[in-house]
């Protein structure tokens, strides 16, 4: 038997039914059919409101695109954040179909070609330019179309996010300019007439561990203002990265916020003269929709072989490829999960739930305890809010992608 | 440095350009963009007709459209092979989008819905049934529809394909029917009147090695037999599975095909009687279109960090997660890979290939030897052609999906 991750506290039972934004599972999956994603607007507002409650008030909240682009859920964050990071033309053309505007947008990456650099001029992003080739690519651009473009330099840091799932920063990269480079090119940007924008550094990504998260924050400050220093330029903006983890798997606590956003306050008081004319930012994908999400799928047959269990379902690793362990995990651990139509039976069974694709790598929950399933019930698959729905291989085996909704407690949903 | 796969033998260069069905890349990736997957038609019929000098000429060849999907693929492999296997009714959709006629498909996996399983029925699609369950289901679908179903049952042997990159038998297994429960679930069958079409035993695959595939296609054989002679029923059609693999990383030597139709032939022969009338089929993905494919992507800028060399180019694990090595791998290599602009330049440097996504995860090669690259090199992943575009997040950071092309070597192209 392996232990299942733990289950977001935002989705309580009632009697037998999960509930996701006051409905039952049950309901989502019965009017919006199976496979679903459903992403609950209050989950979203309630973190927004945490980091604004913990977080310095000058700190501005920036939406990493990339972790979930539906639609109506950029439109409800247009409404929630201060700014988009976005990782393509693709990326603002999401941006622009829900009438938000460019100009609040930065855009990081590290092989941006000419005609994304420049619909970003255009459109007033700001790039993050990650070499010094980037920079003059953008110059010559911006020239060229008449435009003065905003830029900003993603720094390589010389250190990373200890603890992190996904170390962006430290030793070589192909992300970024060297920390070392860093002060030569910003007095190029500078001197080229550009929009100066500042530096944009992430170290890493997915870390729980709030002395890590605030060591990187510090380290973060004091090279941004060393690196403006020595270049001999202002810091008009200061993009902190992210790297807020959320808890996913058996033992893993949430990040201790309030710890994360008095450190940053302090950072911010002692460096306070130095940064007056700075506008800071965190970056966050994952934190702020990650746990918003459930995946539904439905048991369309509970089979045994030699003596197993196992819970076949509608869904599968192309909508839930993380989930299944074959998305950058060494060694595969179950993800939270549960029988969204049996919560108040107890776990009587070791079962697996699998996917409906003919590979063996479709597996949702590696032999996990749970209630004894029958044809019908709905599984529901947590922490499906981030690099879910798109970062997984929608058209394999010819299932197509999941049905995606915003839900909204009151009346409304979208979509 | 780490080695890269070994390159196939089908794509020579002329001095500086590797050449794809007698065409330098540089000139596809010129005329169609990039990034972009050639498929040399060329390769696939070469391939089909080594598979038919090999294997005893009542072998039927099946294509398992799941490994590529791509249209103008499946209509020249309907002039080639015998018949497909599907793995859902969205692949049932792709053969008829090509005019193939489903009579000629089969449909495995362990999810069917009850719609799937009705349009395979009407469509004359052969089922292979996953469990005694799924049988009940098509049959009861199939009274319904006053449809007389053609059903097989798919088998979960009790060996495994010994050296497979992928087991799909042996112990417990969410896939097929326990071996010791199919006799009685034949019998039920045929006294159900459906239109019995025998077994479908796949065992694994992604094998190199001959003397496994050998030993698995005997084992499978007595299986079969052992199991229609326990059930009292005929066996009109036996699917013996595939598992036949390409070479991908550095070491892989090919499968010897020969060795694998000998030993069929032989073990066929020792049948003989009992086989008379008896369809023979062996079901192939990768190994009919793996290696016809290339992926070309275009290098966006030559990077260096900290003393490494980066190539950043256009193309990425949105369309190759599997040569990143972040799909059910464990220890990532190197994929076969060439600068196809610099075919005569000596390796004189060490670089990693990464995509333009905004991930650690995306490296295309881990500090390879390769010759100096430049801005707008063309590189070419080898080996692109099964489990590359549908088997990749190809919504993943805005890119959008890439192009593909049935390349011929005289004259048209169908993209």
């Amino acid at each position: 038997m392996k232990p299942l991750g733990p289950i977001p506290p935002h989705f309580p039972a009632q009697g037998a039914d999960l509930m996701i934004a006051g409905r039952p599972a049950r309901a989502w999956a019965q009017e919006h059919g199976t496979p679903l994603f459903v992403y609950d607007a209050a989950v979203v507002r309630s973190r927004v409101a945490e980091l604004r409650a913990a977080l310095p008030p000058t700190v501005r909240l920036h939406y990493a695109v990339k972790a979930n682009p539906f639609g109506p859920l950029l439109a409800l964050l247009a409404g929630l954040v201060d700014g988009f990071d976005i990782a393509s033309a693709g990326e603002l053309a999401l941006l622009a179909a829900q009438g938000i505007d460019p100009a609040r947008a930065g855009f990081a990456g590290p092989g941006k070609r000419d005609a994304e650099i420049s619909a970003a001029i255009a459109a007033g992003v700001t790039l993050h330019c990650e070499s010094a080739r980037e920079v003059e690519r953008a110059l010559a651009l911006g020239a060229e179309a008449g435009q003065r473009p905003r830029l900003a330099i993603r720094v390589n840091p010389d250190f990373d996010l200890r603890g992190s799932g996904m170390k962006m920063g430290g030793g070589a990269r192909p992300f970024g300019v060297d920390a070392e480079n860093v002060p030569a090119l910003a007095r190029r940007i500078v001197a080229a007439g550009a929009d100066w924008r500042g530096f944009h550094i992430f170290a890493g990504s997915q870390a729980l561990d709030a002395t890590a998260v605030i060591a990187t924050q510090a380290a973060t400050l004091d090279l941004a203002l060393r690196l403006a220093q020595e270049a001999g330029v202002p810091l008009p903006a200061l993009n902190l990265g992210g790297g807020f983890g959320i808890p996913y798997f058996p033992g893993d606590r949430p990040l201790d916020l309030p710890a994360v956003g008095a450190a940053l306050a302090q950072e911010l008081e002692r460096h306070a003269a130095q940064l007056r004319d700075t506008r800071l930012a965190v970056e966050l994908g994952r934190y702020l929709v990650g746990e918003a999400g459930v995946y539904l799928a439905r048991v369309i047959e509970r089979k045994e072989s030699r003596g197993e269990v196992f819970l076949v379902t509608d869904g599968g690793l192309h909508h839930q490829l993380a989930a299944s362990g074959n998305f950058g995990t060494v060694v595969r651990r179950n993800y939270p999960l549960a029988l969204a139509t049996r919560m108040d039976a107890p776990a009587d069974e070791v079962a697996s739930v699998v996917g409906c694709l003919c590979t063996p790598l479709d597996r949702l929950a590696d032999r996990a305890a749970l209630p004894v399933a029958a044809e019908g019930d709905v599984v529901a698959v947590f922490c499906a809010g981030a690099y879910g729905a798109t970062a997984s291989p929608a058209a394999f085996l010819g299932h197509g992608p999941a049905t995606e909704i915003l839900a909204e407690s009151a009346a409304h949903t979208v979509g």
